[in-house]
C-alpha cells in the first residue's frame, strides 16, 4: 500500500479536540474509517484524513469550515467515496466531512420538473423519491454517487449525450463557503443571466473552493417508451463513423455506448454472452414515443447497415432490454475478469468525436506496444471513452508502463483538441495534464479564483489546480 | 438626453495618446463615435467613452487591455450595441474596445458540429456562413447581435427551450484578462471535467472580467422539416398551462411564444392580421423528420384543446411559415405603435413555469393600476417573459411609474423561485435586484473573484456586481 507521509497542520489536534466537543460520536478517529475516507473507488493510494467528521445539515457543514479556517486545518469534502482520480486524498491531514447523512430529497416539484435534495442523495435514492411522480433523473455514471459529489466531479456517464452533465441539469446550489459562510447559487429559473455564474463554477471544483450541500436539480419525464439496440462492426472505424452519422442526423439517442473488441471478448467470457462475435459493438437506447422511437431505431438501422454494422438487433420489454444490455452493465467486472489479481485504473479522454476513432485506434495500439491489456468502453456520442488498464500492482514495470499509457492518452486527446478528463476530474492524478490542457496563463486565472475564495488554502489542498506564483 | 457627469481617469488622455500612436485611424474620439458606444438599442441614457478604438485581433485587445491596465484606464468592450441594460455606458469614460471588425469565422468543424469565430461575428453572418454545410446557429435573441456580445450577456431567445443559451451552446473561448494575458478556455470537447469552469464564468460576465475574443460554438444540423403551429387561449392562465404541458410531455418543441391580448391587439393592428382574435395566443415552431413533427403537432393541438385552445393552425412552407410567425417577428414595432412617440424599455423576468401565469396576471394587474401601457411577449417554454413598459420621456411621472413597475417585477420574480434577468443581464439598471436575488453572501463571492481577477477594477466599470466590501 502506496501511503505517502502525511504531516499535518499544527492545529489539528485543537481542531478535532473542538470537533468532538461539538459532534461527539460524528467524529471519528478510528483508523478503520479515516483509512474509508482516504482513497476512492478501487485505488490503492491511500492518504487518510486525521478525522472524520458525519455532517447532518449544512449548518454543521459551516461549523467545521469555520473553525477549520480559523486554525489552518484542511477539509476534505466526501460522499460516497467513488471518485476514480484521487479527489479524497487527505495529503495534509485534516478532516474528511462525510455527507452522507445529508439524504434527505427537500422537496419535489412535479409541475416545473425540479427537486431540491442535500448533498448526500444519491443518484438512486432520487430516482427512488420521484419515481411514482413519472419523474427521473438520467444522470448515470456508472456508481451510486451523492449527487453533491457527481455535482462537485461535473460528472455525467452514459446518457450525458442526451440529457447533459451535472453542468447542464443543476439549476443551483447551497455551497458552504471556506470561511464558513453559506451562499446560493442560482435558483429555479431555467436560465438566468443574473451575475456571475457561480453554479457552474463550484460544479467541478473538486471541493477546493467550498462545499456543497444542497442541489436544484431538473428532472425529467419518464419516457412513454424506452428501448434498446446493439449492433456490431467489422473495425472501430465503422462503429465510430456510425455514431457520427447518429448525431449528424440529429437523433436524439439516450445512450451510445461502445465496447471494443477486446471488452467485448471479455464480456462474452464473464456474462456468457450468446448471439455476439468477438468485434466493436454498439449498445444503445432510445427514449420518446412509440412513434419517435420506431423511427430512431430504424434510422439507426439503416445508418449502421450503411457504416458495414451486422447482428443488429432491438427489445423494448424491461427484461430484454437489461439482457441485451447486460454486457455494458457488467463490462467492468468483466474486464477485470481478463487478469484477475491485477489492479486497474480507468483513462478518461474526451474528444471531438472525428478524432475519437484515430484516438481509441492510438491509444489502443499503444497499449498493445507496451504489453498492457487495456479494454475500452466509451460514451461515443460524446466522444468520451475509457481505458481500464489492468497491472500488476507487485510489478513495478507493469504500473509504470500502465501510468506512461495513461498520460499519453491524456496528452493524445488534448493534441486532439480534446480534454484529459471528460467526467472523472483532475484530482491528484492529472495536474500535469491540466497544465498541458488549458496553458499556463488560464491556470493561473484558475490560481487566482482559489487563492481569492479560499486564501488559506484550506479546501482539499493539492487537488484541481496546480500550484502557481499567483497571477501578477 | 439624461447625461451623468463623467469623471475620467487622470491617464486617460495620455492612453489616449499612446493608443492613437498605435492605432492610428481605428482610434476615434468624434462625439457622434463616442455617443454611439455610449448606451445601447433603444436606451435613452448616454454615458459616451472618451474614445473609441477598433480592434481587429486578439493581439489588438491584449494592447489595449495591457495599456489601460497600466494606467488605470477603464475599458468597455462593445459588439453591435444592442445590449439593454446600460452595459454599454462609459460611467467612468474610458476605451470603448469596438470589436466589430473581428468578424471572420476562423473554422467550421462538419463532422463535430463545431466552429471557432472572432467576437465579432454576428449570428446572422455565421448562419449565411455555415448554411451551405447543412448547418445551422440557432440561438436567436431577436437583434442580430455579435456572437461575443451574446456570450457576454448570457443570451439566448426564442430557440433555447431546445437548444439552450450561450451557456449551453459555447464550448470554449478565447479571452484577454484585463493584463492582456491571451487565455484559451474549454475546448473542443462536448464535455470537460478539467479543472474551474472558466468558460461558464467569462459567459454573462458582461466584460466585467476580461473581453473575450473568440469563441468555439456548437451548430446543429439543419431540420429535415421544419413546421410552425399557432394557438389562441380564453385565458393566459389556459396558455400557460398548456405550455407546462407540452413541456411535462417532453415534446422538443424549437419554439414557444406567448403574446399576451393587447400585444395581439397592437400586432392585429400592426401587421394588419387577418384570423386572429384578441386573446392570448401561442406561437409555436416544430424542427424533426416529418414523422416526428407531425406528432408533435398533433400532440400540442390535443394538449391545447385540453385546455380551451381555439382557431389552431399549423404551416410547413417558409412562406407560411413566415406568414403565420408575422405578429411574433413584428411584436415590438407593434407595441411601440401603441403609443407612437414614447419611449420603451423591457423587462426580463423568469421563473419556474407552475409560477408564470401568476407572474404574468400580477405584472400585467400592476401596469394596470400604474396606467402603464406594457403588452407581454413570453419564451414561455423557459418561464421568461418581457413586459415592453412604454413612457413619455417628457412626464417624469409616468417615467417613475414605468421604474417602479420594471422594480417590482424583478422582485416579483425573485420571491417566486426566479431571477430579475433571463437573458438580458444586469448591466446597470439591475444591481440592487442581483443583491436582492442572490444575497450579500453570494455577491461578496462575486466581488472576491472581480477583485481577484481584475484587481485595478479597469474593465466595465460600475456594471454586473454591485461594490461590497471585499470577502474578510
Amino acid at each position: 500500500m502506496n501511503a505517502p507521509t502525511i504531516i499535518e497542520a499544527p492545529n489539528t489536534a485543537a481542531v478535532i479536540a473542538a470537533l468532538q466537543a461539538r459532534f461527539g460520536d460524528r467524529l471519528s478517529t478510528s483508523p478503520a474509517i479515516r483509512e474509508a475516507h482516504g482513497r476512492g473507488e478501487g485505488l490503492r493510494d491511500l492518504a487518510a484524513p486525521s478525522a472524520v467528521v458525519f455532517a447532518e445539515t449544512t449548518e454543521d457543514v459551516a461549523a467545521v469550515l469555520a473553525l477549520c479556517h480559523e486554525a489552518r486545518v484542511p477539509v476534505i469534502p466526501f460522499g460516497t467515496g467513488t471518485s476514480l482520480e484521487g479527489q479524497l486524498q487527505a495529503l495534509g491531514g485534516g478532516i474528511s466531512l462525510d455527507l452522507g447523512r445529508m439524504d434527505k430529497v427537500l422537496a419535489i416539484n412535479a409541475p416545473d420538473m425540479d427537486c431540491r435534495v442535500q448533498a448526500g442523495v444519491t443518484r438512486e435514492a432520487l430516482n427512488h423519491a420521484i419515481r411514482d411522480q413519472g419523474l427521473f433523473f438520467p444522470l448515470d455514471p456508472g456508481a451510486n454517487a451523492s449527487l453533491g459529489g457527481m455535482a462537485a466531479t461535473r460528472a455525467s456517464g452514459t446518457n450525458a449525450v442526451r440529457y447533459g452533465t451535472m453542468r447542464e441539469v443543476t439549476l443551483g446550489l447551497t455551497v458552504v463557503t471556506p470561511q464558513g459562510r453559506i451562499i446560493r447559487t442560482g435558483g429555479r429559473a431555467r436560465k438566468s443571466s443574473a451575475g456571475y455564474d457561480l453554479t457552474r463554477l463550484y460544479i467541478g471544483s473538486e471541493g477546493t473552493l467550498g462545499v456543497i450541500t444542497e442541489l436544484q436539480l431538473r428532472l425529467f419525464g419518464v419516457p412513454e417508451v424506452i428501448s434498446a439496440a446493439r449492433v456490431q462492426f467489422p473495425d472501430l472505424a465503422s462503429a465510430v463513423q456510425t455514431v457520427m452519422a447518429v448525431m449528424a442526423c440529429g437523433i436524439a439517442v439516450a445512450r451510445i455506448e461502445l465496447l471494443d473488441a477486446l471488452q467485448m471478448q471479455a464480456c462474452i467470457a464473464w456474462s456468457r454472452l450468446e448471439g455476439f462475435a468477438v468485434a466493436p459493438t454498439l449498445f444503445l437506447e432510445f427514449h420518446g414515443s412509440e412513434a419517435a422511437v420506431a423511427e430512431q431505431i430504424a434510422m439507426v438501422e439503416a445508418l449502421a447497415g450503411e457504416h458495414g454494422g451486422s447482428a443488429f438487433a432491438f427489445a423494448t420489454t424491461t427484461e430484454a432490454r437489461s439482457a441485451m444490455w447486460r454486457a455494458r452493465h457488467e463490462a467492468y467486472h468483466a474486464a477485470r475478469g481478463l487478469a484477475p489479481g491485477k489492479d486497474s485504473f480507468t483513462t478518461d479522454a474526451c474528444v471531438p468525436i472525428s478524432r475519437l476513432a484515430d484516438c481509441i485506434a492510438e491509444s489502443h495500439a499503444e497499449a498493445q506496444a507496451l504489453g498492457l491489456v487495456a479494454p475500452i468502453v466509451g460514451h461515443v456520442g460524446d466522444g468520451n471513452f475509457h481505458m481500464l488498464v489492468l497491472f500488476d500492482p507487485a510489478d513495478p514495470d507493469e504500473r509504470a508502463r500502465a501510468d506512461k499509457l495513461a498520460a499519453s492518452v491524456s496528452e493524445r486527446a488534448i493534441r486532439m483538441g480534446g480534454t484529459c478528463t471528460g467526467e472523472h476530474g483532475i484530482g491528484v492524478h492529472k495536474l500535469d495534464a491540466l497544465l498541458l490542457e488549458h496553458g499556463a496563463e488560464a491556470v493561473a486565472v484558475m490560481q487566482a479564483i482559489k487563492a481569492a475564495l479560499d486564501p488559506h488554502g484550506i479546501m482539499n489542498p493539492g487537488k484541481t489546480v496546480p500550484s502557481l506564483p499567483p497571477l501578477g
